[in-house]
């Protein structure tokens, strides 16, 4: 059975080709600026190659004929025609309160997307268009599926998902915490389980997914009890271009001072704050640690803030579980940067957690494994995340069950 | 030596007398509704009794003239005249990064103060009028000495007090985590020290200071490391009124759906959330743990909240230190709240926390003592706070060296 998976935004849409019978990528690319009437481009590997082609694509239907085009002609060429994919499944950011699991496509079910979308301006009509352009081009007899980000965290007692304003908002407005990354925590936390040879059902495990947004997520018992993101991604801590949690006075002190709308704050908020904020150099990982390795003080400073809060936020939700059997480092900066694993683990010797300096120093690029000693009273692994896979699995049981 | 310890706010003005020889409280009172032309109140105590009066007082001169009566003249005379007055401390909010100390009373200090109104625009400004009063009427002479809520706090590193927003902010407008609370940390983290016969310099402790206003404070070797509170009191976690850190993108959400201000929201996050917000009842500790008692639902998830955050914040603190020896709890609702605690410490039992419940039950009105057992692994008290105390004793250290 082979399975595409979709993740739409407004001007992009990213693809994987799986086949479910061994779980291999065949191919997968990416489409960008979509709408864009003078340049969009699609970029696509298959059979261990990959290429980029400039493309005029003014809506998804016609990135999803330029998906079509790649994967059934040419040199990249995997399928004879769209008939072998047997189901399509779909990243969706926001499901809100209202699933709790992943879903078949229904008009019923895409209206409660819809429904949502004010919860999330940016993704929710972005997912909507591109279900709705592979009807177009798959065909409205195609089984597809949605995977929400945040069905993993709908299992959070009210004590986590509950802000302390005034209630009669959560009424109104549904606001509350949601999480997101929940595919993420979901694979890399029953991976950690399956590598510790043990029933998730008995484990305590921290799953720290750090990359350009990140999160933190409390998982119980295979139940996530408490995550960093909130009601949008920017909740928590430090990350690329975003705040994390902050003082909320910060925010209307700002405001009466440079007299910001709420919309410019949310921009300065998502976009300029975080690590490119702080060490005024760039949100990525690699270019910041470059730049502290020359010396730049901030960028020591934006990174030393990001190291603490990871530990920070760790040791809360230890408390929140009262313990922890393991922690898993995931995403591009926790499958990658060592010196932050380093300072969180070698900073929580009070959980008796013991690095393995050599195997954390090793520990990069893809690879999966342990990085405690053998003696170490917590467990900690460096689990790389497979988001698509996740999705792509959850559509295929969907599917077999119709 | 006797020294006057004054609390001014905007409208209201605290006072206890200090006979420094035995450290014992002569009289203690408070003015309310200063500026208000229909009525006004003075409270006072002394010899064991208490009473209250109308009386008008249209600025904090006129109060000081009566708290000058009440001391001596009629009934609660404690003294004969102002000339037994050694010195007065003033308890200043904010000192933002200018004062690292508490410091006697000069032209110059009275600016500083004033040049930080804008981070405290309703304390600041009470505090220079409360000094002011006092040079009116106990003379230009007469010693004054300035403590600072947020000294104790001067000593968190830039990871604990820079916020990820861009760092210009930082520069412009000196936006940071300052703490407030800071002598409460100071005075209980010294006695826990001293109850538990050791030297501050090798103890991690934490301090929960829980009370309408809450915050907690990491304590390492004597140092506070980190604290909740920030560039205002509305940081933290959820206080009687005050909802703490939230995400940010739940303030410009309710500000776009509400159309708020910036001061309209700052009224909503300071007045209107935290318990209050989410019970619907009181903000009042002992209101809505009656109401939970009675089946209120709300009010059990208010409290709820109070708890769960107390206990994360306390697990990312312990992470701050990489470990904690004492965990301290004062304030109103820290000394009496015996199910707070009980909750909060049973669900960190792995810090090899042990609670003596027989012991944490009758720590209550102003108890001090241990509510873990012998073999707990980490120690925790009730400490009654003396904030007063902190700041006569401050005022006599500095008037003894002049």
């Amino acid at each position: 059975m082979k399975i595409l998976v979709i993740n739409c935004g407004s001007s992009s849409l990213k693809y994987q080709l799986f086949d479910m019978e061994n779980e291999a990528v065949l191919a997968k690319g990416n489409c960008d600026r979509i709408g864009n009437e003078k340049e969009s481009f699609i970029g696509f590997s298959a059979n261990g190659e990959s290429d980029k082609e400039k493309v005029i694509m003014l809506n998804h239907t016609e990135a999803f004929l330029q998906v079509k085009r790649v994967l059934t002609e040419g040199k990249f060429k995997v399928i004879d025609d769209l008939g072998e994919i047997s189901a399509i499944g779909h990243r969706i950011v926001q499901g809100g309160a209202l699933f709790n699991e992943s879903m078949l496509v229904t008009d019923e079910v895409v209206e409660g997307i819809r429904g949502l979308c004010d919860l999330a301006p940016l993704h929710n009509p972005a997912h909507i268009q591109g279900i709705e352009a592979c009807r177009d081009v798959f065909g409205k007899e195609l089984p597809q599926v949605v995977v929400f980000d945040n069905t993993f965290h709908s299992t959070m007692p009210p004590e986590a998902y509950i802000f302390p304003i005034p209630y009669e908002y959560y009424e109104k407005y549904q606001i509350r915490r949601y999480g997101f990354h929940g595919t993420s925590h979901r694979f890399v936390s029953a991976r950690c389980a399956e590598v510790m040879g043990k029933d998730i059902k008995d484990l305590k495990i921290v799953t720290c997914h750090l990359g350009n947004g990140s999160s933190i997520t409390a998982v119980k018992n295979g139940k996530c009890v408490d995550t960093s993101m909130g009601l949008t991604p920017l909740d928590g801590f430090i990350m690329g271009t975003r705040c994390g949690a902050v003082d909320p006075s910060v925010i209307t002190y700002l405001q009466q001072k440079e007299g910001w709308t709420p919309s410019e704050t949310d921009i300065v908020l998502n976009k300029k704050s975080g690590v490119l904020g702080i060490s005024g150099v760039d949100s990525d990982d690699r270019a910041v640690s470059a730049a502290e390795a020359q010396g730049n003080e901030r960028a020591h400073l934006a990174r030393s803030i990001q190291k603490y809060q990871v530990r920070k936020l760790i040791g809360s939700y230890v408390a929140a579980m009262d313990g922890v059997d393991a922690i898993v480092f995931t995403g591009g900066i926790g499958e990658n940067t060592f010196d932050l694993r380093a300072d969180v683990c070698n900073n929580l010797s009070y959980l008796g957690i013991k690095l393995d300096a050599e195997a954390n120093e090793v520990m990069r690029r893809g690879k999966e494994g342990e990085i405690s000693t053998a003696d170490s009273k917590v467990r900690v692994f460096v689990l790389p995340t497979n988001e698509e896979l996740v999705i792509a699995r959850d559509t295929k049981a969907i599917v077999d069950a119709l």
